[in-house]
């Protein structure tokens, strides 16, 4: 035995790895937690709004998948998968226009996972990730894991820019990284809301294919759409270089876990043993459920209906954003999904001292600043408008513009 | 733009992260794929017998969860898991003498996330884990992923004995690499059935803590018992250095994939984080269910008896075994979970045409290599006796049986 005995060992988070650095816990956790507070108004999660799911269906739907497929819901399943609710996928794949093949789909436990085995199967530390700026906090929290370099790019009403994305290659070239992905959320993005043009997504399919940067398309949002005309998904406009995830959380519900990934059979082939050493299997339970509700249920015309609430509240958001904010606010009326990005003037920063007093007021938003990875974002917020009606919408908004008016006044002074 | 333009980009996998070599499909894949053929016998996975569970009760406790809480259940949840769940949790390792807190515990969707969790917040590339020989192929797989060498130490009836762990902690010190992390099954280990004794777990502990390295102690079939008087767990022998998995997957239902953790402070809050960023949340429908099933139910007895039936299987295959098998093979009686791990005489190999005259004939093991991952174990197999009735068992060992006298016959010509 070794001569240099301890009676107490190490401090565990000294044996670490060096990934372990990026999971610490996040300022916004903080923000999550109160949402449970019902008393709080919370503009926050980008829950989807339940209350109006059919719920004596589903109860229906739960009992026969207990009583008839019992065994197989509860025992283990395989890893890409059940076929019926593949099916099922392909058919809301199709509503977006994007042609699948079943064996390119892996069955996932929700975005969040796929998000992680692509990171997995792609990242070296080191590598760059282009995504946009601002971007959704998961992804770059699950990129940033992997220890690669996520250069956040700026973009204008129709994503990110070509220019900006030429300079990000010519940067990476300069010093040396590998751009590997591309993560993009083309439909309503999360938090912008910005829909990508057709051209912008030509533009960039044609640049990452000539520099074997792979796209990663994340498209949640696409069918929470308030009218807007969209352009082909990006796994349509070149099918051999992205890799598209998709998922039932915004459309039906998040506590089953159940979301996916359509992606080239190279890549597919190896996202299965990942997802496999991750998971063993998405759970049959959720996958039995899902597969029978949007199999059995009108779920378009319950979704329809549930998109046309999430239009009038955010109708409702942005009337009251312009009655009750001071000016120098900026914000783009939303055309889809749950967000509104609220661009405050220079001299105010929503990360914290004006967060605590909103949680103060019983209102709580997520800062700016959880979108960068890079510390930018402090003059903005995201409101979250899917689980709160429009009386209570309102009445957010003018706590909220109480504190910003303030706020403008006390830095004035 | 770039000057070189491509048409066609580089074949994706020519641009995967190193550790993507892991990504392959295992060879046991195949074997559970067969599973599916109900024309098969199977003694390959270790699925839990569901037939016994009381479904009438689930039926309702599904209902329940449905109607009175489908808005929560269906909706996201905290990261960490239900208060609910988790207080049940507790109750289950106290049944095995493990006193918690619940500020300790992280609800996971399942064993395998839990260990790829602990893979991710400790190992660096070139990294160290001691691990038995041989060990679940699950777990080998998730250290490999993270690209660490995994060292698979010989043990005797007691687990891995003390004098390779020296060896291989001076082998690591000579080679430069860090041993972070010891892997251990202590109950009923997964595939071997060795029970580590207590003095054994007090030795094991006392040179880890010298040495700093953490325990992960996995003990799913703890309570698969059929009647051996265990020593204590090593979360309790040294609750600053032990990380103790695990799950409900062979005492309730792995449909439901939620398992958990309990760790150290300092472990529990970036083991929380690392689980956002993996899956936002287990899924809150499986939990409630898991919950209420915990709370509401008798399982006591209903896995008192299905643990009756696991040994009476146990019984029956190791009295076919000793009927059938040809001189030379040996194995262990085993005294709890679903495994018999047989040796072979040294000229029969278990992993290629064997399994496919197995296959042939209808039944299904999985080869002892996939309990390697350097190539041992070729000339061994694992038996699970959880998912057959006795007289199934009976006719798979006379068929196993005539497979290896004909292989012995074949080899001594």
């Amino acid at each position: 035995m070794s001569a240099s005995k301890r009676t107490s060992p190490l401090p565990l988070n000294e044996r670490f790895a060096s990934r372990a650095q990026y999971f610490a816990p996040s300022p916004i956790r903080a923000v999550f937690e109160m949402e449970m507070n019902p008393d709080v108004i919370s503009l926050a999660g980008g829950n989807p709004e339940l209350t109006h799911l059919p719920w004596e269906e589903i109860t229906r739907i739960s009992n026969e998948v207990v009583t008839q497929h019992g065994l197989s819901a509860f025992q283990y399943g395989t890893t890409v998968g059940q076929p019926e609710l593949i099916d099922e996928i392909q058919k809301i794949m199709a509503l977006e226009g994007i042609e699948s093949v079943p064996e390119d789909i892996l069955v996932t436990s929700g975005s969040q996972m796929s998000l992680d085995l692509v990171a997995k199967l792609f990242l070296n530390p080191g590598d760059t990730v282009l995504a946009a700026a601002p971007s959704y906090s998961g992804a770059l929290n699950v990129f940033a894991g992997m220890q690669a370099h996520v250069a956040q790019l700026e973009g204008d009403d129709e994503g990110i820019t070509i220019d900006v994305i030429e300079a990000a290659i010519a940067h990476a070239q300069a010093t040396g990284s590998d751009i590997k992905l591309l993560y993009v959320v083309p439909n309503f993005a999360n938090p912008s809301g910005v829909v990508m043009s057709y051209r912008r997504r030509m533009d960039i399919v044609k640049l990452c294919r000539e520099h074997d940067i792979i796209i990663v398309e994340d498209n949640p949002y696409g069918l929470i759409n308030f009218g807007v005309d969209l352009p082909p998904a990006l796994r349509t406009l070149d099918p051999d270089n992205v890799i598209y995830l998709g998922s039932l959380s915004k459309i039906f519900a998040p506590g089953i876990r159940i979301g996916w990934t359509d992606a080239p059979a190279m890549v597919h082939a190896s996202l299965v043993p990942a997802a496999e050493a991750s998971a063993i299997c998405p759970s049959p339970l959720s996958q039995s459920i899902a597969a029978k509700y949007l199999r059995e249920v009108d779920w378009h015309s319950v979704l329809a209906a549930n998109v046309d609430m999430y239009h009038r509240r955010a109708q409702a958001l942005d009337a009251a954003l312009q009655e009750y904010l001071p000016a120098g606010c900026k914000w783009v009326t939303p055309t889809g999904a749950f967000f509104i990005w609220v661009e405050l003037p220079e001299n105010i920063d929503a990360s914290s001292g004006l967060l605590d007093e909103a949680m103060d007021e019983g209102i709580l938003y997520i800062p700016g600043t959880a979108f960068f990875l890079d510390g930018r974002g402090h003059n903005a917020l995201r409101l979250s408008y899917s689980q709160a009606d429009e009386d209570t919408l309102r009445e957010a908004a003018r706590r909220l513009g109480a504190l910003l008016h303030r706020a403008n006044r006390v830095i004035d002074l």
